[in-house]
């Protein structure tokens, strides 16, 4: 109380001194700096590289980007400039084989004309209009569509921007319809070691990379991780992945049991992990997971984020394991990332209360479902239709498999591991023994070796040490076996020079 | 212990059980559900309003929705079908004028053909490229451009696809960039009541509206609200605006002390409030809060989601009041929501430290700073430019607060709030005891009745009770004097029926 009352003695004598205080002009709305794009832009003439390379770094804060390098005298930051089915090209015409369509999101390819006339084409018959209490065409088309794919028993869609905005969205929803059941401590959710849900505090919460999250904590309470499923790395004593995954899924009630059922409102997952290197499981793990979930009314919501549209060899990938979520996270493919969108797909068991009187679940976002964005993807989705994109996975997946398997001679690969266009090479320093390398050997093989010598080579991929160091591969879903060959010819020649850089 | 060596005693016997259980055979990929409006694309054929009504009320879950009114025998979701200038229709051809710019979005106004070539050319040359350590043309002019028209502190771009996005980026942000420092404690975060932020979990943390959060506790700890500058419901022993605004300033002081400075990195809030209905403040509330924030080494971050892009009579409100924060939230007008960005500007200050040696920001969006949104955010910013859309705002304030301001002579109309052509008209029960309505009559008033009868009278704008009751206004930049009139003579017209009917 003596601070507070000592404080608020100081207040008031900051409050009289300050209204005396002469208030100042307004400053000048505009800063005066130097605007040669935009000077250009209004000449009607084009940037130059140059131009284009000094402002990019007098301004931009990259995501996810370590930024020294291209503040060095070499360095400068990678501009890319057109794009064009599986390759694109950067600022000084070099072309690069996109071996991770962009950001496991281009799965139609590039430069597909028709989607940037179905863009025009709705921008100018409605530019734009919110979800909040109406709808547009585009919307309810989109919504038929995504469902029509979809486990029989998911029937309402709720839009987003994006994959970590559906999980948010998600959370929210199991949260608020457990009060709504009369369950207002079911709160809490599970998700598993290693994988990535998104930036947002929320999605943060429920990543499960240490590393992205300790410089932001405390973030949501309450959030679990248990085991994801990375038989690779499985301990000795299981003799066959059945009995790992059922280790593992096992693991969800365990966890379920030490937090009390009565407060765990959700276990959250990828079908196919894409963080840690492309962790499949045998169907037996989500049977077991579904029958656990069951048994102490926990929601399960399948991120499919990456997953889906296509990219492991069906629509989705809960539809190979025919698998029931409660909830289905879709992004990226949707729109083959030509314009931002997401969306929940979630049962009519969680939608049902929010028909009656005035509950309301109070949430949204602005862009959740542009009408632009939704258009694209329907577009999108004829192409996948027409030209049997997920088909071409399916028939291809074992040719890809069979052409990374062939790097296994090398000493460097530990293991291939994925299906569908979705493969993880993980990266070993002993094959027999499967020993890892520690964080400064991973540092120089993946940013000081292998992420440069496959920059030169023309190939981008992801060399990630989020887990265990892997390289990851997830082309467009146009390719077929002549470009498998060319992806894993790089990658030897990058791996076999790693190894012996190492 | 007991407990745990009981639970694992059965999980041993249940995965024994398991192990021998038979895997059930993968379901269909596709579930058989009927799909008329796909059925319809597929033959060429237009889908009818009963059609997408149908599929509408069966599939869609909205956003900020009372779904309840749809599932009457008469109920039916208003689906908009079109746009131009400051107009949209609805399916059944009904006109509207739309009074808050969609969702205070659409500043340069429905239509613009132009947008839609911008889109469609960026699309075919690159249609997509993350930010992640690389860069793109349309998002390097970007940044210069947003940066051109800010207070001169503020040097970067962290492009997000939204204000939430970007509120989020802020806060961690702040986090990070103080551990950086040396000053690891300082992570809480001060915002104002009633100021709405997004709905992810972090800027739903930020935000001050008690009913959007309660379902979702526990949030992100730890943030704290200090009062808005609603001078309107200020207490009476303040004789001045400038004295409640200090007030109102010192008491961010105040919590900064309850809380202890070494804990607290930022204050966010908007510069003109939109939750509560149009919080203006005078400027030596932004010269005290800076003051003060100087004093303590905490962040102020101005969330201009709604107030950038001209809104208030000046590119960002910032610049009117010579306010310099140290990032500043910009989305919405950015593209007139023609298509989806947002965008973090923070000073050069808070990006230093991750010019250096491994440092690095783990956040980003696979969609922040989409390099379409960039183009379409470029072209309307060229819009702004040629038609002095923010000139225009300036010219014709003064008449549109008047024309509103006509209104006062309505019982039922408290205050009329605003600046810019961002306006708020506060409802009350007694205009001389400034008595508001009930929770209670405010949903009779707002939702019973005003609504439904601005809604046949073809005004589209924003009744809203997340504080006191108000009718928000935020119309297309484009507009004039006669779209004044015809704004108010609707307003004056559903006012009057209000009143009578309550």
């Amino acid at each position: 109380m003596a601070t507070t009352a000592s404080t608020a003695g100081k207040l008031v004598k900051s409050i009289k001194a300050l209204i005396k205080a002469p208030v100042k002009k307004p400053a000048a709305a505009k800063a005066d700096r130097a605007t040669p794009l935009l000077d250009a832009r209004k000449a009607g003439k084009e940037a130059t590289p140059a131009m284009l390379q000094k402002v990019a770094k007098e301004t931009m804060f990259l995501h996810f980007t370590r930024h020294s390098p291209y503040y060095t005298a070499k360095g400068e930051i990678p501009i890319i400039t057109k794009a064009s089915g599986h390759h694109f090209w950067d600022q000084h015409g070099k072309k690069y084989f996109d071996g991770i369509s962009s950001l496991f999101s281009v799965n139609a390819g590039h430069g597909r004309a028709r989607l940037a006339e179905a863009a025009a084409k709705q921008m100018k018959e409605l530019d734009y209009f919110p979800l909040w209490s109406h709808a547009h065409k585009p919307g309810i088309e989109l919504s038929e569509r995504l469902l029509s794919y979809a486990p029989k028993n998911l029937t309402r869609v709720f839009f987003t921007t994006g994959g970590g905005e559906a999980n948010e969205t998600a959370w929210k929803l199991a949260k608020q319809y457990f009060k709504l059941q009369g369950k207002p401590m079911k709160h809490k959710v599970l998700t598993r070691a290693v994988a990535y849900h998104g930036t947002s505090h929320g999605a943060l919460s429920l990543t499960g990379i240490p590393s992205m999250k300790k410089a932001f904590e405390p973030l949501v309470p309450s959030t679990f991780r248990v085991p994801n499923t990375n038989w690779y790395r499985a301990q000795d004593d299981f003799e066959t992945e059945e009995e790992f995954a059922l280790w593992a899924a096992n693991r969800v009630e365990e966890m379920i049991v030490f937090e009390d059922p009565d407060t765990v409102a959700a276990f959250i997952f990828e079908p196919i992990q894409n963080s840690g290197g492309c962790f499949t499981a045998p169907k037996i793990y989500f049977d077991r997971v579904r029958e656990i979930c069951d048994k102490y009314d926990v929601l399960i919501v399948a991120d499919e984020t990456i997953d889906g549209f296509g990219r492991t060899g069906s629509m989705y990938a809960s539809n190979f394991y025919g698998f029931e979520p409660d909830m289905m996270v879709l992004a990226k493919g949707m729109t083959s990332a030509y314009a931002p969108i997401g969306a929940l797909l979630v049962a009519e068991k969680l939608f049902e209360p929010f028909k009656n009187g005035t509950t309301l679940f109070p949430h949204g976002y602005t862009y959740g479902g542009h009408p632009v964005s939704a258009a694209v993807a329907l577009e999108n989705l004829d192409i996948f239709d027409e030209e049997d994109l997920v088909g071409n996975v399916v028939r291809n997946q074992d040719a890809f498999k069979a052409s990374l398997d062939s790097l296994r001679d090398l000493p460097i690969v530990g293991d291939v591991r994925g299906k569908g266009y979705f493969w993880a090479i993980e990266l070993v320093k002993d094959k027999t023994t499967k020993e890892t390398f520690n964080d400064a050997e991973s540092e120089k093989l993946l940013r000081g070796i292998l992420s440069q010598k496959m920059f030169e080579e023309g190939l981008y991929c992801r060399s990630d040490d989020r887990g265990d160091p892997v390289v990851q591969l997830a082309p467009p879903l146009t390719i077929g076996p002549d470009q498998f060959d060319e992806i894993t010819q790089i990658l030897r020649g990058a791996l076999e020079h790693a190894w012996k850089a190492m």
